[in-house]
């Protein structure tokens, strides 16, 4: 069950929130980035950053020198990761929608100092953002990881809203002659790249060329 | 030029950082939604919603009871607007990557009560999510709008970030048998699909059917 204090209890469309544990963990999994924000002299800043899941702990990381990170450290935090999954065209304008699957996350983030959690946390970033890699690539040296901030979050406050489905119509809008309906919005991967230095020989590893 | 103002101004990555005006246009034009953050009681709130642009204004609108688009009147917010390009596939997992063009607009919102403006701000609202459905489904009913607040947020300090193009490895990296490249992130529409309720001979509108 996910939380019911004040920020996590929709004000609104109640009927598109989650309090199902599993619906958080399937929207936090399935996403690439999320928007980062922090309170910086009063005011909100918003950052896309990667991100990764260790149980109902959420891991951030980024350079020891960004701002967004500094100040996110010991601070109250929101991570918000939203998919997007159509355009809802209603027969009015004003029912217009979208249909998407979106996590939003409060709490006071933790810097990460014990080697063992950031070694962790920073392969769960790595493999939500691209899974296999961190056993493939060359692993972090001394220097890197020590130019690498961890912070650590809790899932503990949380909320999920989730919108499916075709257009919420007023009744008399329905005989009108407007079309209706839902344009899905689609995300795939493409053909992989491979970089121009690459030496002669080294293929294309699986797990990147068969990514879902 | 974009603003650089100490916010605006990157204090990491700048060569990533853009100050044309074009490159903040093209990134918010071709955007669905942004994050917007908000400051309650002190925390950060992030929050995705829909935005559209007349010149140098954003506009952003909601129900007139929702807690975000309460405390962003009159106050400080940040709207980011992220698109996600590519997984950026190193020889090191430290040099992991994303390609993305964002944009991250700062200022006090302002609540729009003009008629006009309103209505000019929520057709942006409205072609920037649905291009073509403002002329073609039913306009807004005086209750409609009265649901409805509108807010606008100067573009005057904004800015922008775009990384593209392949990993940034290690020179003593390059030698080791390990693939690098990008995997590009590909988004499209889907096929329409129509409204169950939808009466006989509607046909799709040709802006549905081959939205770009």
């Amino acid at each position: 069950m996910l939380s019911t204090t004040p920020r996590t209890t929709l004000g609104r469309e109640k009927h598109r929130g989650s309090t199902d544990m599993n619906d958080l963990y399937e929207v936090l999994d399935t996403g690439l980035i999320c928007h980062l924000g922090v309170v910086v002299n009063g005011c909100p800043i918003v950052v896309p950053t990667g991100y990764g899941r260790i149980g109902d702990i959420l891991y951030l990381h980024g350079s020891t020198g960004a701002r967004s990170l500094r100040a996110a450290d010991g601070a109250e935090v929101c991570v918000t990761v939203t998919h997007l999954d159509g355009v809802v065209l209603a027969r009015s304008v004003f029912n217009h929608s979208v249909n998407y699957r979106s996590a939003m996350v409060y709490g006071r983030a933790r810097l990460v100092t014990d080697p063992g959690e950031r070694m962790d946390g920073l392969r769960a970033l790595s493999e939500q953002l691209a899974p296999g890699q961190w056993e493939y690539a060359r692993q972090p040296s001394a220097k890197e990881l020590a130019a690498t901030a961890v912070l650590a979050l809790s899932l503990e406050e949380a909320s999920v809203k989730i919108r499916r489905g075709g257009p919420n119509d007023e009744e008399a809008d329905h005989a009108l002659p407007i079309w209706a309906g839902v344009l899905p919005l689609i995300t795939t991967w493409g053909e992989p790249e491979p970089d121009a230095a690459l030496p002669e020989g080294v293929e294309t590893p699986v797990h990147i060329l068969r990514r879902e």
